[in-house]
């Protein structure tokens, strides 16, 4: 079996957990869609259209949406959620 | 009297404000820290050492620290501490 891993991405992975709500949407286009492109991969997962992800957000601390995290440290960005009533 | 206004600045002014504590410096390493330099120039306010700019972040709206500004925008990021314990 051969290991090849070419253009190995050097990017830092975000992951942008959102439920579509005004306050999430707003954090979305402002902040999220202010982080640098040559730096980040940014993800965004709809937690109320990916209800399978709810679990893994609660892994990293997500306690409320919108929430963005970086590898796995947790940034809860204004309040429009809690996590629980996405489950 | 000539008006010249070359080199127009087209970035968005955002704003980062803080008081030094453990969850803005993490805030503002990671999430301040991750904004385009091509799209924004950011300001980081240290509100514990610019108490005269209290005011300022209160009037657009910032509730608490660490708190990102894009325009009239405020998006808090998790929380430090209160705007009201800075004046």
């Amino acid at each position: 079996m051969t290991q090849l891993k070419k253009d190995t991405d050097m990017k830092t992975q975000a992951r942008f957990y959102h439920a579509g709500c005004p306050v999430c949407i707003s954090a979305e286009q402002t902040v999220a869609g202010a982080l640098d492109p040559t730096r980040y991969d940014v993800e965004v997962i709809h937690l109320g259209e990916q209800k399978d992800r709810v679990a893994e957000a609660e892994t990293f601390g997500v306690q409320s949406v919108p929430a963005l995290v970086f590898d796995k440290e947790v940034f809860h960005i204004n309040h429009g959620a809690d996590l629980s009533a996405l489950k």
